[in-house]
């Protein structure tokens, strides 16, 4: 059922400005720093069992169990990382250290396979009897997903070798037999990287098991109730209350709300795509159109920030988007990705891509410095300036899911159909895409996403009949389209967000596809409370923002009347190159209110200039606040 | 240096409808009904010591200790709300109740006088330990003003007598001695009620205590430290992370800024003003006055209703002040009730009597449903109607404040100074004032808050020489006041907020006191980021907000652009007769949304009438949306 398949960040060369930097960032310091704070946090000690694993050096957060619960997983999404930072350049240093790690576990693994550091080191006769909370299963998957991706980069299979040890333990406690238990992750995760697995190595009971924790998911009785029952827990003992938490409140093709836990949901949605393909499910399928159609139309914030409360880390009610206490978690954003692209292969409908990209210019990136070694767990569209980047974090989930992120950037370029090479984003990559035998090389060249002028050089080894699709966002009006000096109709050839080119290749033939940026408001639906009377600016695919830094006028003052002039700049001399929105708006005046807090006369105004930059950019100077949903009046 | 003394609620006749009938319900369906929910969910029980406390009977909020710990309290602010009841018309049911807990509190009073039940049940070597965390003192005030209260009702001292007695052994254990605990209560409350024993019995020990726990407060060594560290607790593990919380954080006189949880820092800030009064202490009224300018001017919503925060029940920063996220706890609304009248009686300012009624018919008021049997916690200035009043709380605290409110709601109407007598409510109220020997009758009708039509007939037993002082509401614009049919200038003979009329009054002089009511239109500094661009609407003392059950229009929806009509319009039928606004107003449109969040054309809307309740009132019929503050476009 899956039509289209990515062509893997491995074989595509991304040149671009934008992202070569943003790489080089993330290869020569996210990766070498976020190994340190794994060091000096005690997250590899914790993996030297059997000693307890080490006290929390930071403050924990207000979880109702220790983050070190997690370490494993927090471990194996950075080897994760790593390797994937090695497929681009091979690193002897890296390599022993991920070596290390991997004896380790081999010491730690138990001779039935069982490998999870917490509770070997702690309390190994409780393994397997809390699914609900205890992060075995999620650790499990990305420790796996880490092994493969070593794997992949080197060629090294000892690591591989111990995960698969751990997956056949697993395959043995899981599943429909009579002995086994018929449970599942409390955080998806594990699915993925099953199916990944089955990617590499072909073996269908990988993606038998993961299909075995989708299917059985939510059914009834209740497998979390039964466990806690054992536990000798009251049913309603259940410190979220709900199992939409989880997204085992119901069986998943019965899901048609996206609830709870941003991540889990998003972890969840991806399997569930990625095995609608795989089997050729319809109804997953389906189920997955009908979330996706949910999450993007009520419950995503125009960041494509997922997830608007504290206290599920999650979803709650539709529309209900605040802006300054938002949560929208990195990680959300990174999975929402891995989902949107799984959606966007089965179909090659173009509103996923655009979710894809807005996540990753916006809601995902935001979540890395520019230095490459400063996090945002929440990404608030709204900030006072008390919201600021951390270093590291009681659980430092997203740091390395950013890092995997960017690490693979490339592998979200391009896909291959039948006949046909899908081009997605922009900004500056070349690959090699084999057509039927044919080698056809590609290369995109453009200042995207700065700018929309895109040329992209077709090269077959020899000539050849496909087709090429080319991704026009959904932001993007008016887009012309040229093939070698001729002008190709886009609405005539267009069909789901792509304009498509068939005809026979040869060497040299050049696109040169257009897409004006102009500033665009956007605006909210009105049952989005927290955006009534408010405007977003948008240039392409970035979401901006009124940030402190830039401005004399106070920000939480900054208006935007609807007949205000707006107007690109680019600045050089910021963040090595920035087109920055410079907006002859207003500001209210508060020199006139004295010491009141309400009064009968309305609040006056005053023009003012000011200057919005793209979200994801702030936060890398001083503390200051921020205002994305900027007032009209 | 109080240079006036409130007219005790006993000596004050409310005869108005509008708080007949509240005063009505909560005597006749409120009391006993709360004296009910005392008893199922066990806090009766739980003063039967030496048995352990009962187990909880409702789900325990997320604090982390067990809400048990401050039953006591609970009881002991029954005690004081039923006893403003009987003041009212005795009750031999209810006096029994009394008398019966009262035994239960002898049997359970240890020799030395230590009585706090939940201790002597569990762990009663623990005592004095943790007075950060485990409301000793505060539960001991409350039970205190409890006593107080009963024995001003009834003239029976037992339960007077064993409090009194908790009371020594309380000034043996804390002091300035060498063996004395240089500690304060962790809830601020003691105070109050050693203070209004003081008033009782003249016995000045008891105000020279209430002295001591606010002056130790906040010093260096810090108590809650040292204590902590007796614990074998770090200095950080505090669960709340600042003595803010608690204000603790500095010495009293110093303190500056309005933080930390909202009803304790009311508490303390009343019992100051109460010290400043009784001990003639100019820095602790200096300090009143700079913390009641920055609540007043930074931290409060139009309501009246304090603490945006739920994570502290408290403050954060400066007009912070969300709407739908809005903690704005009932007790804190109450309290700063209690503040205003002790700031108030300091020097008459009409300021400190503009909050007291904003929040008496606002923030405070809204905590208690039309049936007497229903109650917010929170007080929310917008819902999206998942918002409802609940019939009893893991933390009862707020029931029983609203309902001693409201017992003794007469208290707050009058004034007796230095030859003069001050008004400063309206709404049906005659009392008796002494003014220097001489019997002063005073009878004011109105129908008041609903209409600004005041007359109040003045009858001295003899002819005497005073001053009437009538306040003009801060909201109130072109009062009109006449003596005996003569017009009186307002504005000349008017003084922060009081008119003033000297002369030798006679029975039967009668005073006209015009407020005009016109609908307000109220707008938010435009720092309070979360008002940008709306208005709220006002008439008279109240807030109004629009509520779903009398609107068609989605309440989410509604608009008022400021060119709008809005029309007072009294509806009998209403909750048995309310001014409600109709607004000309208009309604965002969906309807050319589809399914798209976001896009580049601005929202339309339509026109749409629409109405709105005062908003105290919400929540009285079906759930459904609700909003205060209304976009303007």
């Amino acid at each position: 059922m899956r039509r289209y398949s990515p062509v893997p960040f491995n074989e595509v060369n991304v040149e671009g400005n934008f992202w070569r930097e943003r790489l080089h960032t993330v290869l020569t310091r996210t990766i070498p720093s976020q190994y340190r704070q794994l060091e000096s946090h005690g997250l590899l000690e914790s993996l030297k069992v059997p000693q307890p694993p080490p006290p929390l050096r930071i403050p924990r957060s207000r979880h109702n169990f220790t983050t070190q619960i997690f370490w494993d997983s927090d471990v194996g999404k950075w080897i994760e990382a790593a390797s994937y930072a090695l497929s681009h350049r091979r690193d002897a240093t890296i390599e022993a250290e991920i070596d290390e790690i991997t004896e380790w576990l081999a010491k730690a693994q138990l001779p039935d396979g069982y490998l999870n550091c917490w509770y070997i080191g702690r309390e190994v006769d409780k393994r397997w009897t809390n699914l609900r909370d205890n992060h075995e299963l999620y650790c499990a998957g990305h420790m796996l997903e880490g092994a493969i991706a070593y794997f992949r980069a080197t060629g090294r299979r000892r690591l591989l070798d111990i995960m698969e040890k751990y997956v056949d333990h697993i395959a043995t406690v899981f599943g429909p037999g009579p002995d086994q238990k018929h449970g599942y992750p409390g955080h998806q995760e594990i699915e993925l990287a099953l199916i990944k697995l089955y990617h590499l190595t072909g073996d269908k009971r990988r993606l038998d098991l993961a299909a075995y924790f989708i299917n059985e998911r939510g059914r009834q009785p209740h497998y979390f109730e039964a466990e806690a029952e054992a536990r000798n827990e009251g049913p309603n003992d259940f410190w979220q209350k709900t199992f939409e938490y989880n997204q085992s409140h119901k069986p998943v093709r019965e899901q048609d709300k996206v609830v709870g836990h941003a991540v889990r949901a998003m972890y969840m949605y991806t399997a569930m795509a990625d095995l609608a393909a795989d089997l050729g499910d319809p109804a997953l399928k389906r189920a997955c159109e009908v979330l996706w159609e949910d999450a993007t139309a009520r419950r995503m914030y125009v960041t494509a920030g997922l997830g608007p409360a504290a206290a599920n880390e999650g979803f709650t009610t539709d529309y209900d988007l605040p802006n300054d206490t938002a949560y929208a978690e990195t990680c959300a954003s990174v999975a929402l990705i891995f989902w949107a692209q799984r959606m966007l292969n089965l179909d090659l409908d173009g509103k996923y891509a655009d979710a894809l990209e807005l996540a990753l210019y916006n809601g995902a990136l935001s979540g890395l410095s520019r230095d490459g070694e400063h996090y945002f767990y929440q990404n608030p569209l709204e900030s006072d300036g008390t919201h600021t980047r951390w270093e590291w974090h009681p659980c430092p989930c997203c740091t390395m899911n950013v890092s995997r992120l960017v690490a693979s950037v490339g592998g979200y370029f391009y896909s291959a159909g039948p006949n046909e090479i899908a081009v997605h984003l922009y900004g500056g990559a070349s690959t090699t895409v084999d057509v039927g035998g044919n080698k056809v090389g590609l290369r995109e060249e453009s200042n995207y996403p700065w700018s929309g002028a895109i040329r992209i050089q077709v090269d077959p080894e020899a000539p050849a009949d496909f087709t090429l699709k080319l991704r026009i966002p959904g932001w993007a009006r008016h887009a012309t389209l040229k093939l070698n000096g001729e002008t190709v109709d886009v609405g005539a050839n267009s069909k789901d967000g792509y304009v498509a080119i068939r005809r026979t290749w040869s060497k040299g033939d050049a696109v040169a596809l257009d897409l004006p940026m102009p500033v665009e408001r956007i605006y909210a639906h009105p049952n989005v409370r927290a955006d009534i009377g408010r405007v977003c600016l948008k240039r392409g695919p970035f979401v901006y923002c009124a940030e402190q830094a830039d401005n004399t006028v106070p920000v939480p003052r900054v208006r935007l009347p609807r007949n205000a002039g707006v107007e690109a700049v680019e600045k050089g001399d910021l963040f090595d190159g920035v087109v920055t929105l410079v907006a002859s708006g207003r500001a209210a005046r508060i020199d006139d209110w004295d010491d009141h807090l309400y009064r009968p006369d309305p609040p006056l105004d005053e023009p003012a200039k000011w200057t919005a930059i793209p979200y994801f950019l702030w936060n890398n100077r001083e503390p200051g606040s921020m205002m994305v949903w900027i007032p009209e009046a």
